[in-house]
């Protein structure tokens, strides 16, 4: 079992590039070739085309990017069958050497929060991933649970610190007495954890966070306070922000800016320009292209 | 379709009191008569024993308790066979009178949070519940997907602001330069939703908070903050807060105290002093015991 932070540099080196790609199943714009009937939510079909179009995503994927991050709302949509679909994909996906980031974003307290963290992050579990985002709103108490599996199955967290949308400063925002924001005293707190989850190996640590790639200059604050923290961040591409701006928070290393993995999941899985109706080769083909730049955007970028 | 606010006034009138049951299947503390093999999470049969165990316990509620309160973490841990057996329970509870507060806590941006709000809040869903508890710290618009289903569907929503456990007050609590601390700021906030989901029957608001029952100082303070909203009230009984404590933030209603929905959950679906190793006809005692002395202590603190 090795570290989580040692597996997601080890990927991240190995491609040469720091692209996730999210993994977000809007049923109205999965493309023509995949869909069976009217796509409805709670439909077995529905969930198999889901299935068949995400296995196609995977075909495009392995080679060229080492991390994905599926978002599990859009597999509870459609209900049980929607998360049997999500353990079979996770499953595959590590089978063929991607690294899982389970985009969750959960939160809770005592045995639930034990619960959840036995849903995702142990070993054997039935949706085991590699790391998996969390809420931290509920108090440092309630990511004691998933900060222990991560010690205990070398597993990854990634702690919501400043979220990507407009609305993130309502609560993340907001100057406290101790002369910090909201979201700089989560991350203050965080620290005691980053070292926790230190790997000896790599000095990363297993208890990464989120950063919004809409935020550049938080995220150049957070970068000082959290030397040694991965930073996960979305909100490039579809969301506005530009690979120089998410790539704000990372630092120098060998070859070029690291310690962030930035995600992208509209503008791979569903290109602009490709119509609904496209033929598989058309999809094919449009897919490996948003791939292929988002890879030479973000390699610039970290150059 | 009535106001949620309305039919939670309803069945807390017609029962008599404000207890509400938390469903949470703890694989190791689901007694002898409802166990199968080992008890793995993973099994199919271990679900099967839990969707018994679960349908026992709401044999026992019906014509008692007019509020049950699922928490998806102990289903989701039993992979996609826990959601399906989730799924049934919530159907039939819903077919047998009984209003259905998810707890979920769900929190997440743009086109995810319409996932989320689509997989519980929407009519018709494969998980349609009545009501979800959803988590602030994204911003008010992460919480915008989940009041248009509430609007559209007459849901609810209990939105997390001051939590129960030791460690709430991490990121809760903190005093902002507009003199108030974080959770205030949180309800200051949810007044706007408040007045746009209000019942014109009852004046009561379909978006209700969460407040620990361990914080009655608190609830006291948010009660003026937010004066027509439900609290969901958690960390009675296992918890160790008090009958007293638990209805401090409710207010004066024709028949009593109102305004609150209190949760027990090991309290009931456990009760202390039975062995795991009981009968059937012993445990169905000890849970209609452990019902009756909550409902016993909690009309004595409403009246």
């Amino acid at each position: 079992m090795n570290h989580f932070a040692d597996r997601l540099l080890q990927v991240i080196r190995h491609s040469g590039h720091p692209l996730c790609v999210g993994l977000d199943p809007h049923l109205p714009l999965i493309p023509k070739p995949f869909r069976v009937g009217d796509m409805q939510p709670g439909q077995a079909q529905t969930a198999q085309a889901v299935e068949q179009f995400l296995l196609a995503v995977l075909d495009q994927l392995v080679g060229k990017v080492g991390v994905i991050k599926p978002q599990i709302a859009f597999f509870e949509q459609l209900g049980w069958r929607g998360i049997q679909v999500l353990e079979r994909i996770v499953s595959q996906a590590r089978q063929r050497g991607l690294l899982v980031i389970l985009d969750a974003k959960r939160g809770d307290i005592g045995s639930t929060a034990q619960a959840y963290s036995a849903a995702y992050l142990q070993a054997g579990a039935c949706m085991e991933v590699d790391a998996l985002t969390v809420n931290p709103y509920l108090g440092m108490d309630s990511l004691e649970p998933f900060v222990q599996n991560c010690v205990t199955y070398g597993k990854g967290l990634f702690v919501l610190v400043k979220t990507s949308n407009p609305g993130s400063g309502d609560f993340q925002d907001g100057l406290l007495q101790n002369g910090l924001q909201v979201y700089q005293n989560v991350a203050h707190h965080l620290a005691q954890y980053t070292s926790m989850l230190a790997s000896p190996k790599s000095g990363w640590s297993g208890l990464g966070i989120v950063v919004g790639a809409t935020f550049p200059g938080q995220a150049e604050d957070l970068r000082r306070q959290l030397p040694h923290s991965f930073f996960l961040i979305p909100g490039y591409g579809a969301q506005g922000a530009s690979a120089k701006q998410a790539t704000q928070g990372m630092i120098a290393g060998p070859n070029g800016l690291e310690g962030g993995v930035i995600n992208a999941s509209r503008a791979i899985l569903y290109p602009a320009r490709l119509s609904l109706s496209c033929t598989v080769t058309a999809w094919e083909q449009a897919i490996e292209q948003a791939i292929t730049h988002a890879i030479l955007d973000l390699k610039q970028a970290i150059a």
